[in-house]
Order: C-alpha cells, then structure tokens, then sequence
C-alpha cells in the first residue's frame, strides 16, 4: 500500500515502471532540492515560479514579501502543485530516441494556508533557513519585529504526490548496440566552490564548518 | 525600449530592479538551461512538469510521448507557461532576513502548435538533441519513420518573457556588518563527471570530445 493513492491527477503516466508514490521515496527528494517550482493558476493562466521550501512532515513552507502574488496565491486554500527536480545525469543512447536524462523529480499537490502567529512564522522560518544551510539559524541575526511583519509565510499540506525516477545507463534497441557509435551516462553534480568571503567582512570571522563542507546528501529524513 | 512590453502576466514584481525584458538577457538563460519546467491548467488544477527543451529563435521545441498530458496541453494553443532556472550560488547574509540566493531565472508565456509535418519534426528534434550534446546528432541515430510517429512533438511561440537575475555579496543592513557572523556567497556550479562507458559499449569506442568536454557555457546566441 503506497502512502499516497496514484490518481488522475499525480500518477505517473509516461513510463509508469518510474513511478513512485511512497513518502519514503519522495519527500528525500524534496529535501535535497534547494530550491521547487511553484504552480498556480491566476486569471485562468498558469503561472511556475522558482522558490526557497522547506519540508515539515507532511507540510511545505514557503515564504516571501507580503506582496508577493505567489505568496498569496500559496495562502488562499486553492491547489497548488509544487514540482522539486534533481539532475543526475545525461544519458546519451546510441539513438536519439533512447536518448534520456537520469532524474528524481517529485509532483505534489495541496493547498496552503497563512502563518499569522508570529511564534509560528518564526519557527517555520527556522525550518526555511536550516533547510538552506544546515547550522545557519543558530549563527545567523533572526527576524526582528519589523521584519517578521513583512514577511508572509505559508504552510501548504501535502494531500497528494509522485515521484518519476531513472537511473542508470541507456537503453537501446538490441540492434543498435553494434552500432559504432559511443553511448553511456554523463553524470551531473553540484559542485559547491569554496566560500567567497562577503567584501564587508570583519577582520577574524571564518566560514563555518556547515559552509566550507556543504553537502545536500542525506538532507532531511522520510518521516 | 525592451524585447517584451513588461505586463501582468511577465513583470517582475518583487525587486523590480532584478526584472529584465530583453531577449539578450532572457535567451542565453534559456539556451544555458538543460531543462525547464512547463506549467499548464488541466481541469482548472495547476500542473509543473519538468522536460528538456530547446530554443530556435522566438520559439521552444518540446516532445514526448504522443499520448502525453504535457505535449498535448502544450500542443493546445493554449496559454502555457515555461519557466527556466539556474542556481548560482547560496548568499548568506548576516541577518537571515537578507539571506538569498543567486540565480538566473526565466519566465515565458506562449502557445504551442503541434508540428505534424516528418520534415519538420526532425528538423526540431535535432535542434532538441544538440541542446542536450552540442555535436550528439551528428554521431547518434536519428529516428526511424515508427520512431518519430510515436514521437509528439510541438512548438510553442514566446510571447511574453522576463528574467530575474540576482548576483553579487548580501546586502545586509548597516548595522548589521558590526555583527561577528561570516557572511558571503557559496556559489553552486554544475559539475559534469567523466563519461561512464554504456556496459554494452563495443571495443574501441571512447567517449567523443563534445561528451568529455561537455560544458553548457556559452551555449545559443540571443538571435
């Protein structure tokens, strides 16, 4: 029994054999992903925008300014769809059609509400900035009064997911493999550089331990 | 005078001086993109789905499989939107308040048309492949006439477009650089790994130049 039932709307209808509706198998995808696209619709249209989340459970945070349409529109209780994408390689068969991309791509869907207790918004823009860079909210200035006020923040539930997932080398048709022509992966990483200091810097201050060895692996749990 | 008049639909509301108009801005950020994020309304519900594309000159070429929600919603003629985003780097400002990220971030608005036509088809997958492998499609092989039936493949005119761009060092607020916290950019880089041979690979056949060399630099022109 998977944790989330496939349905018309989140199951995974292009090679169904890379579907996966289980929490275990999503929500570390998620939580690896530095950033999601978020999905609404506004006048009729579809509007993506790439953002910061972070995972809770089985909530998603956002946050952003006040203004912000895509904050409002993640508050109101409409659905929403939230899409996290991990690159993982190039995949270069011997035909183009074969042809791919290894990934780990998630789909949710649910609907959001505001954070209106400032205890609550300061706590989910904890969970926001740890996601980022684990260790940070502990050294870093925390939201002051004026700054909490103009930050919205929104909690959205997941009521629905899927992840597609390829790995692995190409697959081509049995004919094609004596074809003379090189196939195999092109793996993809994200390299982190070493810290650039801020030019303002104060003499003496060193970059952390958590920013020199940044690492997205093993972010976050199943729970 | 900008590429595209900044509307409702594509101005760039929050830090509008992060927002640009000009396809010399917006194109090369598509083109350096390995991927994009398609969002369209399906029984009024949001969908983002990720999938590779490619540019050619005002237009982006997608495919996939003919049965497909994706294609077929992109095919509609119906108003999609396509979103592109590179992540630069992380910026940790002293106040969490003023923590960021750099990217490069591209939203497009358009309508698709499906191509139907074998000639043209191919000519758009090949503009797809050299996207993913800038040589690829002169080394793989092209699709047979079953191949390419099975294949939907659709263009969609640009019609409205911006970016957003941040870069450089936190801005933190004055007070705040008196504050003994390390401030600075981590920044993210793509990293390409040596090319893993297929298991099938058949003696003697190494990797091409355009594989080993792989970059995404530079990749398109604004035209």
């Amino acid at each position: 029994m998977s944790d989330f039932a496939a349905t018309t709307r989140n199951r995974v209808r292009r090679i169904p054999a890379r579907g996966h509706y289980d929490k275990a198998v999503i929500y570390p995808i998620i939580d690896e992903a530095l950033i999601c696209h978020v999905g609404f619709v506004a006048d009729g249209l579809p509007y993506v925008i790439p953002t910061i989340h972070a995972r809770s459970g089985d909530k998603l945070i956002f946050h952003g300014a006040k203004a912000s349409r895509m904050m409002k529109q993640i508050a109101s209780g409409k659905t929403i769809c939230v899409t996290f994408t991990l690159l993982d390689g190039l995949v270069l068969a011997r035909s183009t059609f074969h042809s791919s991309m290894n990934y780990r791509s998630a789909v949710v869907f649910g609907r959001g509400r505001p954070l209106t207790d400032d205890a609550e918004k300061m706590a989910a823009l904890e969970i926001l900035t740890e996601h980022l860079a684990h260790g940070r909210w502990a050294d870093a200035r925390p939201p002051n009064a004026k700054e909490l006020n103009s930050t919205a923040v929104a909690k959205l539930t997941i009521e629905s997911a899927s992840a597609k997932i390829r790995t692995g080398p190409p697959g081509d048709d049995e004919e094609d493999y004596a074809l003379p022509i090189w196939a195999g992966v092109l793996s993809i990483q994200q390299q982190y550089l070493p810290p650039i200091d801020d030019p303002g810097l104060a003499d003496g201050l060193a970059a952390p331990d958590y920013i020199v060895n940044y690492s997205r692996n093993g972010k976050g749990d199943a729970d």
